[in-house]
């Protein structure tokens, strides 16, 4: 039976016929890899998936973590599936070998965990954060916090955190407060709370690994003076074995409209519950140097930006293959064309508003699942860049493209989600089937890891205007390619050529015009309306990428390949011309508009 | 403290400044009012809803009603709403006074509704279901039926409920089952289920008055062989007393996204639980004449339609007006141009990203209140008209209208509950701020009393033929006068008029496109984008109607509406070229789409 979470056939067209990522073995870090490796992988994690993870995604979504005021209780059924997945060794499996990892590709390595956000996004976050906490500890951690705090994260013993947010500093980590105070043996006591933590609190693990943002007393303002520290859930004792309860508690869990199955807290940070070697405060480690904190949970803030992104496509294309099913599954109704009522009911697959809802979604997922798994080469191709300038390339294309592939399919995802109820009709409505929890797991997306806005700000104000426009060229040249490429072979694929070919020109001379009268409010004042456009544009050239390595291919997956491209460069491309429009006349509705005149 | 659920000031001056409901005094049906009995009703309404409704919305949502196997329980709040809204004879507003009904125009009435249904769309449920039923009722019921349910339902001593969809047979009612078979003593009794009944089992009144869709066997097929019955909870004893139980049973409560707090529930009639009078099947009492159910149901189905989209209005309202709360009283970040770190945070009211996430709420709930409350004077002006001629115009502009009013509501008021999330950030995605559960209840919406894709065939396949388009004709003469006025002005406004004008010639060339070739599938085929273009552009009149009303006035409120239908025609109506020039193509990418493709 086909899997209801992923498409195999479409990452094997992806990973293998599109992207080639079996090429990428012939370099050294990848060279114990093959195809067959990477098949082993996807196998492994498809069945991995659907036998403890989709299993309880209902089950953990209608039970949320509760807490009676001492201990996180959470459903078994994690738990089980936590260990599965740490067994496998796959909490390493990008990791280097030198730590025990697996060194896989990041693209494969992207599509082996989608299974799991497709199949339970949240029980799948434990995980996530764990990776992504061990992921920030190898780059930058000592040996010392390697082997205490990163290796037993990698064995499943310990889980880890990303703990930046504040109350009063979401979006603006500035203006965190959480303090750190240096003490005599090198260590830090750590006095704050932090918000919006998720997996901070459960008793799945010997301990928990909180990576920390908070502020040396004495340092510069802003995020300038934010440093990154270790605070254990349990200070370590002299053996590296877990010691006494560190001051770091759980205030109280939020509870969420989606995304239910994962604990998402407000922790306390040396409040005086506990006074680890008596003393007040919660022990923390520095990781790296003082006062760059904001750097380090930058590099690997890019990537859980991709991985959000990931997790979105996951939901979608999820929603997506169920709603496929339901539509040919339900009989409903008769064609525009049938007027005997007494005729049997016909699979709602027949409608072409049922087909226009599938086709959009088939083109958002697959739009978006391609777009991620492109990310994913070009972290492979940055970390193994065989040049200068193949690294330089790949990164700029990867800053470009990271607040996209965040972005994008927090947002078309989303949607598809919201069309994959919609064809479910009531039944799309309630908790029996579901597409309603998708729909709603999926809400979280376009809010964490950085709003849609601030997204919109990093593409308009910080990746566009950076090295003179250097990025923005270099999308421009890889378009480019494509563009010639489709362009050659004549025909609808050669119209859709000419078709991205003149958004992208025009795309190019609009932000030019934004910038020219030096106004920088009025640039910016609609970034989420550029960040859109952008987007769209970005996706119908993966959609022509898609459509070429199709070319000439014949078979059902090849032409449904073919009437989603042409779906997307006849639907959706089409939206971004009234959008640049507005943007090339810097249009200041938005900054005219008065407080009180709301 | 103004209320956050409705603005009263944008209601009067939609009311009174705009429609001038007090001129419709001057009719006979409405001689006993004037603008002082509107503004007591208007204020009545705002108090209860504010004290009886929204206190329990949040609690109706996380305690759903439950059954046990026998009977339901829903939260005793609810029956205190019902009862304060029961008693102050509210049911009636817009009843004929021989029903003792207040005789309230419809303008007014949905205004009026409106409170309640931004204050708790689950507890107003179980009243707008008894409305339409009774409404119903005093259009085809005979003396005795209205005795004997109506006038119970109007006191609030019964509730009503409508009772179509089947499980086989949701937007297909051609295929429903359910059978009902005629009695010696004219009464029938019916056997067969039905599904998605809301307000269907519950103890909060003394009966329950379903009215329910049925084939009397040997009757045409299809719609035309559909009959309507009245089949009551409790048959009435001979003196009109609540007698025994009629065998039309609960079978089970389908278990909802959003609007949890009314029972939604799949009924069993005629399967056996009670045999009243001794004999098998549920006991009915025909409506009118056999096989004419679906005309009936239809008459009152209009005003369903605009009710849902009312209801989708309100929750996108509250939204709007929350999350302009939030947005002034949370601070964070600076703007773009500040520089200082040390600066204190601003309010994100004052960021332009936020401010256009606001001012598109403000067009989406403010348009489609002033939508709907249009519509709501035409059902006045059709029910009192002056001569053929207003009656008939009047009719043709509901018929047209209709679709819209229900659709672009409920699809963009709930993309207004998306921002207002958005807005609010992480805070909007727990369950401790409101607005999560508007955009859970909000979603239903495109889903009820027709589909989204539903409606749009309606629209493109029957309102736009119908007559030759002298529908189409009559929309174009309405708006062309607006376009008139404000052409006449200069300005912004004249140039917002010429963009109108445009939009609307081109929608009438391209639906004239679309029929030409004589392929009715190809001309339908999409529909939903025809729908959604036209919706826009009709909005897009409306707020130009309001941004006439507007005109010349100054002050904070005249200056939001100003900028808000300035937003409308940059933004919004721009997003209508593309979908013209789509279905201009006759565009085949979805009837060509195959199954085994997806």
């Amino acid at each position: 039976m086909k899997s209801l979470l992923l498409s195999r056939r479409d990452l094997d067209f992806l990973l293998y016929e599109w992207l080639r990522v079996d090429e990428l073995a012939q370099r050294d870090r990848f060279s114990e890899h093959s195809r067959d490796t990477y098949n082993a992988v996807l196998d492994l994690c498809e069945q991995l998936a659907t036998r403890y993870f989709a299993t309880h995604n209902q089950k953990s979504d209608a039970n949320e973590p509760t807490f009676d005021g001492e201990k996180v209780t959470v459903i078994p059924e994690v738990k089980e599936a936590w260990d599965a997945f740490a067994q496998a060794d796959l909490i390493a499996m990008s990791m280097d070998e030198r730590l025990g990892g697996a060194q896989l590709p990041a693209a494969v390595a992207q599509a082996a965990f989608a299974w799991f956000s497709a199949a339970n996004v949240s029980t799948t976050g434990y995980l996530m954060l764990t990776m992504a906490n061990a992921n920030l500890l190898s780059r930058f951690g000592t040996d010392e916090q390697i082997n205490a705090f990163l290796k037993p994260m990698l064995a499943g013993r310990f889980s880890g955190t990303m703990a930046l947010s504040e109350t009063q500093a979401g979006s603006s980590l500035a203006d965190i407060t959480t303090r750190a105070e240096p003490q005599e043996d090198g260590s830090y006591r750590l006095f704050g709370s932090k918000m919006w933590i998720s997996g901070a609190e459960h008793e799945m693990t010997d301990n928990i690994v909180n990576l920390v943002l908070a502020k040396i007393p004495g340092g510069p303002a802003g995020t300038k003076g934010i440093s990154l520290f270790i605070v254990p859930k349990y200070v370590l004792d002299d053996d590296g074995g877990v010691g006494e309860r560190n001051d770091i508690v759980l205030a109280g869990l939020n509870h969420k409209m989606g995304q239910r199955g994962i604990t998402n807290t407000v922790l306390g940070l040396g409040e005086g519950a506990y006074t680890p070697g008596g003393k007040a405060g919660a022990v923390g480690h520095l990781v790296g140097e003082p006062h760059r904190g904001i750097a380090y949970m930058f590099t690997m803030m890019n990537e859980a930006r991709l991985g959000v992104g990931m997790g979105a496509v996951s939901l979608g294309y999820t929603g997506y293959l169920k709603s496929v099913k339901y539509a040919r599954e339900r009989p409903q109704g008769r064609l525009v064309s049938a007027k005997d009522p007494a005729a049997p009911q016909i699979p709602i697959i027949e409608h072409a508003d049922v087909k226009r809802m599938l086709l959009a979604q088939k083109a958002y997922v697959e739009g978006g699942l391609a777009l991620l798994l492109y990310c994913g080469k070009l972290v492979d191709l940055q970390e193994t860049a065989q040049s200068d300038e193949e690294r330089d390339t790949a990164t700029l294309l990867l800053d470009m493209l990271t607040p996209v592939g965040k972005s994008w399919p927090s947002q078309w995802c989303l949607a598809a989600n919201d069309l994959a109820i919609q064809v479910h009709g009531g039944y799309g409505y309630t908790r029996e089937y579901d597409v309603e929890q998708h729909y709603r797991d999926n809400r979280l997306n376009p809010i964490h890891e950085g709003t849609h806005g601030i997204q919109s700000l990093d593409l308009l104000g910080r990746k566009v205007p950076a090295r003179g426009g250097a990025g923005l060229a270099a999308l421009g040249t890889a378009i480019g390619g494509t563009v010639a490429d489709a362009a050659a072979l004549g025909g609808e694929i050669a119209g859709q050529a000419a078709q991205l070919d003149a958004a992208w020109q025009r795309l190019v001379s609009v932000t030019a015009e934004m910038f020219a009268p030096g106004d920088v409010e009025a640039a910016m004042a609609n970034s989420a309306v550029y960040l859109e456009a952008f987007g769209h544009i970005v996706v119908a050239w993966v959609w022509l990428q898609q459509a070429l390595a199709a070319h000439g291919r014949t078979g059902d997956f090849y032409d449904g390949k073919r009437q989603a491209a042409q779906y997307f460069f006849r639907y959706e491309l089409p939206k971004t011309a009234p959008q640049l429009d507005l943007l090339a006349s810097l249009d200041r509705t938005t900054l005219d508009m008065q407080d009180s005149w709301f």
